[in-house]
């Protein structure tokens, strides 16, 4: 076994690139949506496996360390957080695959209108999580303290595009369908900020020893 | 500190608190838009309050347990597979909150028709809550496993409320608002559904050593 803080710089590593792959679909997912092409999808299952992987080796780890060691406080909190931010990191995965589901069901038909702020929830969304990540290896609170604020600017994004939908079709019953896939796009872009606002609040107990999560709590 | 055996029964019991907690916030939850009755909403509210206090509070046992002893591999699975658990029951407190805010929203206007299906769905994730902290409380792999069986049905009435739904909304656009709105609750029945069987299946890995989380996985 590899010295105590290389391992713990190998599961920080770990993590970031995890969470690569969590961007990447997040990317693809969309991509998929906005050039109809269902190659992105592939990808983005292919990336899913990946994750489900690194999930179960990531989690063992984890386990791993704690039982070997007798780890000092800091050190703990390092690894119950790595043990949270794994979690969160796999459920994002699926995240972008229901992304991907939806997108696959919309890619034959023509779109009620131009994309615009779906992709600007994306692009938000990528650099929340990495963003987060990032704070988290390199315990820098101020940073993690950003992505809370994205949060809200990708909650008010939800909003402008659910409403925006529900006017289309109460004017065009034949937008239902099409309507209410784009918004559990939308919904599933705003629970990726969400699982990113998780980890930052995480990375802020750890670096800040402030427990933020219940304070001014976003909603999945 | 009490005996450390004393303090994981004294964990165990808290979880088993916290979830009959959520349970109760899920059976309210639909009581509210079933009944028209906002008082429910009310106790919904003071659940979730109460249910972050416990999440927070067992986390911290969590990981000072993690730290004052050097458990044994046995006793190091619960307390990772218990910071999970606690995570989920948080979130499905917040879940109940969002099927809450919807029910309110739809209080004021009759129904488009009769409630079968949510009700059904919420007795069914009642039934799983309860069941899958049982098997973590009493290591029953069995029970845990009626849980995943349990979690199809509840897909199914997913599927089956949004196709209703769907069609309705398409033959009469003044639907549309209240057939999202119920969606929206199916959507989180069926995310609470989801997290009841993260927990089964964190049972069972503790319990058989079984890791089941990336087999017929259920997408969230």
């Amino acid at each position: 076994m590899r010295h105590f803080v290389e391992e713990l710089d190998y599961l920080r590593n770990r993590l970031l690139e995890m969470s690569a792959l969590v961007e990447d679909s997040v990317y693809r997912s969309v991509l998929c949506l906005s050039d109809k092409d269902p190659q992105q999808a592939q990808k983005v299952l292919q990336n899913e496996a990946e994750i489900n992987r690194m999930e179960v080796e990531i989690d063992d780890l984890s386990t791993r360390l704690l039982a070997l060691q007798q780890p000092m406080a800091t050190d703990l909190r390092l690894l119950t957080s790595a043990i949270k931010i794994n979690n969160d990191l796999e459920r994002m995965g699926d995240l972008a695959v229901n992304i991907v589901e939806r997108a696959l069901s919309l890619i034959s038909e023509p779109l009620i209108k131009p994309l615009v702020d779906i992709p600007s929830m994306a692009n938000r969304v990528q650099s929340m999580i990495r963003k987060s990540l990032d704070a988290f290896v390199h315990h820098d609170g101020e940073l993690a303290r950003t992505v809370l604020v994205s949060d809200d600017a990708v909650d008010e994004l939800r909003d402008a595009v659910y409403e925006e939908l529900i006017s289309y079709m109460e004017r065009d019953p034949k937008t239902v369908r099409q309507g209410i896939n784009l918004m559990f796009i939308a919904r599933n872009l705003e629970r990726l900020a969400d699982h990113a606002t998780n980890i930052a609040e995480d990375v802020l107990f750890l670096v800040e020893g402030v427990d933020v999560r219940h304070h001014a709590e976003t909603r999945e």
